[in-house]
């Protein structure tokens, strides 16, 4: 296809297209003449993981070139491309080594999840951000115990070998499973954040019940 | 207490104590002299809560005096109340009742929320929030169904019923309960959003297996 047919299909405006084929985010496409070249599927599945990284993962153009660079770089494990691509989604935690308290809660960290018998990485940044979550509890003195988050971590387990990975096609091509990932992994993340709210909606509705003035509810925050 | 104790105590500056007395948000101490107040375990309570919705739920002031009235309006019960704070923690979405497709998510939204059978105020905005989400997965060929959504739906109410609303003291200080319920939400929100991360690395890894070169694991945005 062509680059209009190319933009209409994957609705990216012609100009972004030329960006991207500049930028070595999209290959460029088989010259037909001096002035024309064409365009297959695999361009615009390129294009359709560039807007959900962009769009749903909301990534800046730097990380989304080293997401590019992995799907493009075959030696890479399929394994390895999905964990750029996981860690890419993950919020940046600062570490700090030589806090005594930040250490301790990295140890816990660390250790909840040897206790999970998981197949995580020592480096994951991952490990950090459940660190951080513990250092937070703490200081609100709601406190850390490996019980109350072991519920969690065998629902999300659920989810995730039953439902999610499912929906990844490891055997396809490689920008569509990092775009079912990148997609899987921000949306269902927003799904299951809404059902939470309305199930203590519910709940709270059922145990304490409906008592005095109904609330406004047209309250809620602009942020 | 002193003001002077209050502020160590909650570990909040005295001017900014000062301002919450000066707004409304925290109740005035009782006057001992002309120059002098004394403060008490719910003034201590009240901070907590101010805090917990300014770091935790970073609400915006306007949206944190709301909470507060709610808090200090004995009339309203309970679980309106829980309601007040939950809607101020949720995302606004703008609904498009002109819109057709919105119009046709928001009906499959309710739909939804109808088979499963919960509590849900017909105006609670997370039926819009649901809407939108319907709309960003068909815009983005992942399609909507019913079938998907429902483990979410299931694995929500096992955790807030058997663990989250355990932890809410639905029968102390008004401050309390709220504070609870803001802190409970947000952060075992970002828990498990962890725990499904962790859950995908260690199950990707156990079914397609550590292959090629080690990914770089550092490539994480910064956003």
């Amino acid at each position: 296809m062509r680059i209009s047919e190319l933009s209409a299909a994957s609705q990216v405006p012609i100009p972004t297209i030329k960006y991207y084929l500049r930028e070595g985010l999209l290959p460029q496409g088989e010259q037909t003449s001096a002035t024309r070249a064409v365009y297959d599927e695999s361009h615009l599945r390129r294009l359709r993981l560039i807007r959900a990284l962009l769009e749903v993962g909301r990534l800046p153009l730097a990380t989304i070139h080293r997401v590019i660079a992995a799907v493009q770089d075959e030696e890479l494990g399929i394994h390895e491309l999905l964990g750029v691509a996981h860690y890419a989604l993950a919020p940046e935690v600062e570490p700090h080594p030589d806090d005594a308290d930040w250490q301790a809660a990295r140890e816990r960290a660390d250790d909840f999840i040897a206790g999970l018998d998981w197949e995580i990485h020592p480096d994951a940044p991952t490990r950090a951000e459940l660190a951080q979550m513990i250092v937070t509890l703490d200081r609100l003195g709601m406190g850390f115990s490996a019980e109350a988050l072991r519920p969690y971590a065998e629902a999300a387990h659920r989810l995730v070998a039953d439902h999610e990975l499912a929906r990844v096609p490891f055997d396809g091509p490689r920008d569509k499973a990092v775009e079912h990932l990148v997609t899987g992994t921000v949306l269902y993340g927003k799904v299951f954040d809404v059902m939470r709210r309305l199930a203590h909606e519910s709940e709270s509705a059922k145990r304490v019940g409906r008592t005095g003035r109904p609330a406004t509810v047209t309250t809620h925050a602009t942020h």
